[in-house]
């Protein structure tokens, strides 16, 4: 087969990680005889410097065209400290999801039986855990009105949802819980918002669609507590933009292995992948920066967006046994020999 | 001194655990010469079953007239499963929250050294761990305007804040931060929301005004990531309503503790104490219900509310006693001997 794939390296360490996921996808392709041409296309801090903003036209183009989009990370120190500023890196993220129509934000979080000592949670509170996470993505209170009145004095945000925003979502949930243990946790804080009364109202009324699926329904707060307790007792949540932002987070410490967690974006036409962790500047051209959350994002890639598990599989099996072997960034070396970015993906490119 | 306090002992354990700590509280009135007059109130589920609403007006006029109140717990397993119910319990709570003006919900999550190992958390994670969370109570998205539109198929939810509610709880975070380590962070979302702009520049603005004060600005989403990681690199925390709702449960949950966890929501009049634990149906009059958190917040009470640190301290003494003596409940025996509700608080009330 022949893939366009748009690659938006971003700022910091995002170049860096890039690399070796496109190092690692063309040996993938080599061996399973696909043709992948990559359209590299500016975006974040880097895009704010070269044309003035941070998402251009003409990146949005070239993912628009593109069969998936492969992301490194965005976000640059210079930018921090003010998020009034006129033009940040992350208005760029909030208009490509919205403008690719990236809906349903795809987050696991797993555990690597080798880094399980890494978890800021006891082992047996751990062990097992396999959750993952559908987040609305183009909804919601980040992008309803907001704005101040009364001379500045009092700001507003409008957090909206309409029914057919809940239903795509929540049908993506429904159709993952069926490929897992069929077990699907609806997030919301129906007890005291509107929107959520209209989120569990709409789940509750396709739950007949799905009669295998066993939904349960609890509130944000709730899971908050859950997620740091026994987060092995959850398989698929589904919940909207701000709490899923929020307890993504959260769950993404909880494995030990967040340098590790890749994640995609899903539309209807298109999807995104990227790795979970930021841009990490301090880190930049030091070639130490651990790649495989990125690799495995390009697994995540050819598994959603391709529909070639076997390709995904490759891509798991090498990343597993390079943790196997030590053969691993700094990050996972426990004070042990480690090796740079570039050799860990040239060692996954050379086990494909 | 005289004290008139309203008792609100509401649902599930609540009776159990309240009567538990005004034992504790007449015992430390009696040692150090105070007179308390106790003023019980109906609320929650209880209120409901009696006169049809969960905080009816002679219970708030019962508080408005009390120099503190002190709650139980409400929640009632018969409204748990249907938010949109015309009447819940949680809708009293709201009511009492915004008619009392209770603006501030004071929520510390800190370790006893013998409990560290209930911890979900490794003991080098959590130990040390001692935190305040201030978490604005009485505005945002949860008293914004909210309803349908389309015949129902949209949803909406507006969050509203102004300078002035910003500035009285960011205050009185800065005048914790001045008791203890002189740090404090705000918590917000500002590269997204104009609400946490205005959160951010109007805590900015303040600084000058206690410059001893070390600030940081972190977003929400980090925060949630770094509780689970070091929460002992927090200090005092601020937040808005709904992001404090999801970070104080997630603290809660990672000392080990939650059921010693006690809690106070200030008003500028009035100031009210709970545990921060729920009503827990299950064990209603079994007796073994755990009364420390509840006792904790008549620590509070005293502390806060009265201005009575040695009171406050000879309740904490006492319950640290019961703590290494092993006099406790089940839920804290580890297996071992334990004792029920009634004579952990007589235990408690005798060596005041
Ligand atoms: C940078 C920010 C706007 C973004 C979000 O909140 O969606 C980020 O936290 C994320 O989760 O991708
Ligand atoms: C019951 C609910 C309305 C309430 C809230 O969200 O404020 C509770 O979760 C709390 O934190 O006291």
């Amino acid at each position: 087969m022949k893939f366009n794939i748009a690659l938006l390296a971003g700022d910091g360490i995002g170049p860096e990680v890039i690399d070796q996921a496109v190092k690692v996808s063309d040996a993938v392709a080599k061996k399973f005889g696909h043709e992948i041409t990559w359209q590299p296309a500016l975006t974040g801090a880097a895009a704010i410097d070269a044309v003035g903003e941070p998402y251009p036209d003409a990146t949005h183009d070239i993912c628009a065209a593109s069969d998936a989009v492969l992301f490194g990370a965005i976000g640059h120190p210079k930018y921090d400290n003010d998020p009034s500023a006129p033009v940040r890196p992350e208005q760029g993220l909030l208009k490509m999801r919205k403008k690719l129509g990236l809906f349903a934000n795809v987050r696991p979080t797993f555990t690597f039986p080798s880094l399980l000592d890494k978890s800021p949670l006891k082992q047996e509170r751990i062990e097992g855990t396999d959750l993952v996470f559908l987040r609305e993505l183009t909804g919601g209170i980040y992008f309803g009105e907001k704005g101040r009145r009364d001379g500045g004095e009092t700001a507003y945000d409008n957090c909206v949802y309409t029914r057919a925003e809940v239903q795509r979502l929540a049908k993506k949930g429904f159709e993952l819980a069926m490929t897992r243990s069929k077990k699907l946790c609806c997030v919301d804080k129906a007890n005291v918002l509107e929107t959520s009364r209209l989120w569990r109202e709409t789940v509750q009324a396709m739950e007949k669609d799905y009669p295998e699926v066993e939904v349960s329904y609890e509130f944000v707060d709730a899971v908050a507590m859950r997620l740091v307790q026994w987060p092995n007792s959850y398989d698929v949540l589904i919940t909207e933009n701000l709490f899923g932002d929020i307890l993504t987070d959260e769950a993404s410490v909880i494995s030990g292995s967040m340098g590790l967690m890749p994640s995609a974006s899903m539309g209807s036409d298109i999807a995104l992948f990227e790795p979970i962790h930021g841009s990490y500047p301090q880190a930049t051209g030091l070639n130490i920066a651990n790649p495989m959350a990125t690799v495995l994002s390009a697994a995540m890639m050819f598994e959603t967006a391709f529909n070639l598990p076997e390709e995904g599989k490759a891509i798991r099996d090498a990343v597993n046994k390079a943790l196997a072997e030590g053969f691993v960034t700094e990050d996972l070396a426990d004070g042990g020999k480690s090796y740079g970015t570039k050799e860990v993906g040239d060692y996954l490119a050379s086990n494909i």
